[in-house]
């Protein structure tokens, strides 16, 4: 598989839905595959909270992609034949403009400073890097969770751009208890004391504690209670491979793992300005109602959403898709088992692979 | 209703399940109404994680009971016939020996040397403070959650002192889910970093940022997710009423306020003792299967569940009385609506009280 790593500029910035303006800015993008003479094969993947523009194949520290399950030759998104593209999002810390990146304007690491982006705002600017690679409409844009949303936004916002988009795993807008849990995990973030009010970069420390508890948090969120139970049930861990002396129960221990190991790769501004994205995301804040929002659709959409999932369960996709029906947005939804709760989106089964083949081919 | 505080001391200690032994200790008791002659009007109220022994009426702060809705003259535990008994348990932080009282072998705080309690120590030192009041039978022994979990403790320990147990809103042990909630709970709390190890009062400071973050996170579990949503919904807080400035719905609000409010009055070593005792607590730890250990039950049992809890779902209180329906114990089992989530069982409800009422009499 081609893989292309390309980081655009965008010199003359972006107008953010917050009202302030990012003067210039950056994307890191991953491309796989070769884009056709008539450009009719592009497909855009949209991450999630914490993924990247790595989505596919092994990058050159050796990691998988996030949705290499689904992203390559012969796969459900067939690298042959499709020409996709993924880019780190506005805020992230991959390699995009964000928190750990120099703020043009003065030289220094943004931190705090960095603006409040939104969905609206990720759709904008990877817009213009669709502008950049001469693109005029992508045939299949998809993300799960947070990059569901994008693809819905997507549709909403450029009609003419797409002709069809996958929302896996996501909702319209986030639940209160969505909002809830993310303010639990950036009250972690906030209350460590190298957090400093987000200067921590400046002052050469990092908030690793908070964001390793705030990431504990989250993967209790995105696995199911069945899934744990099946994995972890009330074994306990044996002494040797202890994390701390805290640890009784294998569940602790792995959750102890998870979070130190993304503690130590992940921005916490970026893990506050992502949570606040998705928090504040609202398909339909600017109308009445969600059919008010759907109504200039002309995407296909296919909703696809996971018993497990307890995150965005199911019955978030379906409200998108009654406003879809209602509006004659032609769509599909489909409930499928996914063993994984809310990360199911990002494993391949037999049924998700044929469906999502069935949709774009 | 006539109230009694008391505190019992037990010079002779108790030997605990972990193999060590308290030397000598206190429990802090509230007593309503009056013991009959025959003492065969006993009630035993078992508080939950955060609860204490006042469960009843107005105290001298001003403050009502946790179970003040169904305890007290003509509620559905009717302190006008029962003599009713609680008392703040062991580890706690309200008045018995716990991690904020004195050690009387050193004269100094225990702090974290504090002993890890657990469920069957809790009834057991119950059992201790029954033979100071003289009672060879309760009539009834009742709680919610961690509460739950002691009455049904005392059922199987005891099965000659209860008639009558009240399991509500409980399980025969947590789930993997539940326990990795409670690790992400301490974990917040041990980072924070006033915690010291756990000797924060000998260094007179408090870890109050690590126990606001796990508070928050509790509260997220104690409501339901749609309860959360008609309380809150997506609606924003006013500027004026804001409790920091990082704060944008009123959901996040809502449990800043909450989690700051207990942060001021729980003891961090309780908070940690108290979850892993929860986290601990296996009925049928000790036997091949749930139905040996109920085999010994002499108790009628009432198992109550709300459809709304998510922490300790119905299907929890089902898997108690499958085991008490197999080995041929009396028990009832009762699936309410339940608008509250997991706290449902705090909250009077006609059914509810009826329920209670029905079966105590």
């Amino acid at each position: 598989m081609k893989v292309e790593t390309k980081i655009f500029n965008f010199e003359d910035g972006i107008d953010l839905e917050n009202g302030t303006k990012l003067s210039s800015f950056e994307l890191i993008v991953e491309m796989y595959g070769e884009l056709n003479e008539d450009k009719s094969n592009a497909v855009l993947l949209c991450h999630a909270f914490s993924g990247n523009h790595h989505a596919a194949g092994k990058n050159d520290e050796g990691l998988i992609g996030w949705w290499d399950q689904l992203v390559g030759p012969e796969k459900a998104i067939d690298t042959n034949k499709f020409f996709v593209v993924c880019c780190n999002n506005l805020g992230g810390c991959s390699g995009s403009s964000g928190p750990t990146t120099v703020n043009p304007n003065n030289g220094e690491i943004y931190g705090s400073s960095f603006p409040q982006v939104s969905v609206v705002d990720w759709v904008n600017s990877q817009k213009m890097l669709t502008d950049k690679l001469g693109i005029s409409k992508w045939h299949f844009i998809a993300g799960g969770s947070l990059g569901g949303m994008q693809a819905l936004q997507w549709s909403i916002s450029y009609p003419d751009y797409v002709l069809k988009a996958g929302i896996f795993a996501a909702a319209a807008k986030s639940s209160t208890q969505n909002i809830a849990l993310n303010e639990v995990a950036r009250e972690a973030i906030r209350k460590d004391p190298n957090f400093l009010n987000g200067e921590y970069i400046a002052k050469g420390v990092k908030p690793k504690d908070g964001i390793k508890t705030a990431r504990m948090l989250g993967h209790i969120t995105y696995l199911s209670e069945e899934n744990m139970d099946l994995r972890f049930g009330r074994k306990f861990q044996d002494a040797d491979s202890k994390i701390s002396g805290e640890v009784d129960f294998e569940v602790e221990n792995y959750l102890q793992y998870k979070g130190e190991k993304f503690s130590e790769s992940f921005d916490a501004n970026s893990y506050i300005i992502m949570t606040k994205a998705m928090d504040n995301y609202d398909f339909a804040k600017d109308d009445d109602t969600l059919s008010k929002s759907v109504r200039n659709i002309k995407a296909s959409l296919l909703i696809i959403g996971f018993y497990s999932d307890w995150l965005y369960p199911p019955e978030r996709g379906k409200e998108i898709q009654v406003a879809a029906i209602r509006e004659n947005i032609n769509s599909s939804y489909i409930v499928l088992e996914g063993e994984q709760g809310h990360d199911s989106f990002l494993f391949k089964t037999e049924k998700y692979e044929e469906a999502i083949k069935k949709f774009i081919d």
